[in-house]
């Protein structure tokens, strides 16, 4: 099951510039920055009640982060929710119509095992499921 | 203080479209529906974890809604942040920089005294504070 908002990942062009913006809006700071190299993304992470703010910076232009910057300005990028069973959601999900754009899990940021959904099926939101390793 | 997502604002077309789809994707029907008169907008509301999804349609053409969806296709509007004491993170945020929109409360959809960042100051985010009334 679909348990709560895992984190909210914005694409910024710099996390260096935009890290400290949103540490002064939450009055909290970063507990974590990772490469994820598969991606080609610095990420940087914040609390906030139950859920994360993810800054998401292109490391390389072939990242899916550069060409959404390309297309957009800084802003919204992705929505995860935490599941408890990634097969078991994207079974259910597959089931009521959406597609996925791996519907294999693989591994992202923070220890996760993760899957993206299409967002043609979702209103146009790039939605991510993520289940702790 | 800022303590967690309180919610996160959609903009869709239709409501009557789109909610099915959230509905299906959070295997959760909507506790609520509600037309803002102040903001032309309609709204429905699904409870995910300590959060919500809010989905936002237009019922003017003057609507900030129906702006937005001239310029952007269906997707994220705005990030919500629940607060116990929204002058006081007023206060707060005006003195790290940040700018309002409006910077005093007003009343908001779902029961709350709210206020919008300006997406200038918050890389390009739209932003509110909410608090209970």
């Amino acid at each position: 099951m679909i348990k709560k908002i895992e984190h909210l990942g914005i694409a910024v062009e710099s996390i260096k510039d935009s890290l400290p913006v949103f540490e002064a809006l939450l009055n909290n700071t970063s507990y974590k920055t990772e490469i994820v190299e598969s991606e080609f993304v610095k990420t940087a992470f914040l609390n906030i009640g139950e859920s994360k703010i993810e800054l998401l910076e292109a490391t390389d232009p072939k990242s899916a982060i550069a060409k959404f910057l390309d297309k957009h300005r800084s802003g919204f990028h992705h929505l995860a929710f935490d599941v408890d069973d990634i097969e078991e959601e994207i079974i259910r999900l597959e089931s009521k119509g959406f597609t996925f754009i791996h519907s294999s899990p693989k591994e992202g940021a923070d220890n996760k095992r993760i899957a993206f959904l299409h967002p043609k099926t979702t209103n146009g939101i790039l939605i991510e499921l993520c289940q702790d390793c």
